[in-house]
């Protein structure tokens, strides 16, 4: 039997929680990881400090099969991602010599400066991830994926981590979107939704142009499953008078 | 003296961890706090599970002054955030008198059905907060803001939360941003921060056409000191013959 693997996201900067930067790491890891089969059940966003680091690293890593975190891998003062890692998992920090390989090769003559090379700090052990980018590259310490916080850089990098990460059972998902208003199918979407004890399915109501609308998400492994809840919330939107407006 | 006030944000929905809604709350919960002087400390996305909400609220609650809940008190099977923050609190779960006027004066005849009455069960004692979009209100139990998921109804019901929350002093920010690349600045911008230990200096770079850039933003109550830290930043733009492409 495939199991389902979990999975929990790290956002580490103090830039997400003022309100400077809008995170879009977290909404890439969560469809790459869906897609893979992986569930993520948790994430937070914590600052730039290391004993928050340290605890959040230590706490996630002992619940779920990965975690990832992304931001603070640079080479300025406020990057201390790595050295929390390394004492959240009791290690040695060193400068990784494969690192160190890849960032000569990337700079030139006289650039590689202590700074850049802080880049190479990892928790003594650490696989590399490779960055196809800037070349400063992530790794992986026990079942810590570390990645940066550049969106394009986290993303590059999230797909080196795949070939590291056990793929599970895929959630399939189906989507009804209907133009009746959530407190109209409410109580007999909640007859369908204990009918498929199996199905869990999601209430999620947008603004549209003249109104509302609600899209209902049926997610499951069973796809078989999915196919008889579908029918029973289609038959309950003709029932209640409703439009179906996109099924995808 | 002033002291700043501290905040924790719960995002509660499966629809985000999932990847497939992209948060657009905590962004502006957060510049919207940052603003009023009150700093955002962490921020945890969980899903709709009871136990999972009612540790995540007792955790944050008791570590800072406030805490806010975005997501799931609409009427559908899946809403389960009123029902978990009462348990949290150790508070019965009732349907809440003014509360249910409002939803009696926004329905029509014969639509206000039990799935919509739901949307007036809070912890007992609670303080509504108005819904000045589509009435069902949110609330606040203790020091817990219990707001909507769906983003325009949440920012309008972040508004309505401001009269009860306690300005901090406002913390001041400043960025320069120069055309230097984060690794050429980085050793002597530790120095600058160390000169001004009271400044927060974070360094964030990001993709421009032709290259990279690098954000410096300086933070701190201290307008006074901002501006001495902003001299010694342009300095060492200046020295490393980089260009300040915008300050702001």
């Amino acid at each position: 039997m495939v199991t389902q693997k979990t999975a929990a996201l790290i956002l580490i900067g103090n830039e997400i929680l003022s309100g400077r930067t809008q995170d879009k790491n977290l909404n890439y890891i969560a469809k790459n990881l869906n897609e893979m089969g992986i569930q993520l059940h948790e994430s937070r966003v914590v600052r730039d400090i290391e004993e928050l680091i340290v605890s959040a690293v230590n706490e996630l890593q002992e619940k779920y099969d990965y975690v990832f975190t992304t931001g603070g891998i640079g080479p300025t003062h406020d990057d201390i991602t790595s050295a929390s890692v390394a004492k959240a998992l009791g290690k040695k920090l060193i400068r990784e010599p494969e690192a160190v390989k890849k960032l000569e090769a990337h700079y030139e003559e006289g650039q590689l400066n202590e700074a850049r090379l802080k880049m190479a700090e990892m928790p003594e052990g650490s696989i590399l991830i490779e960055n196809p980018i800037t070349s400063a590259p992530g790794y992986k310490a026990e079942n810590i994926f570390v990645l940066a916080g550049v969106p394009k850089i986290c993303q590059a990098m999230f797909e080196e981590c795949k070939p590291f990460l056990d793929s599970g059972y895929k959630v399939e998902s189906y989507t009804i979107s209907t133009n009746l208003r959530e407190g109209d199918i409410a109580l007999k979407l909640g007859e369908v939704q204990e009918k498929h004890p199996n199905i869990d399915i999601g209430s999620y109501p947008y603004f549209k142009e003249g109104g509302f609308g609600v899209s209902l998400v049926l997610r499951t492994p069973e796809r078989s499953e999915i196919k008889k809840a579908a029918e029973d919330v289609r038959n309950l939107i003709n029932e209640l008078g409703g439009i179906i407006e996109k099924e995808e």
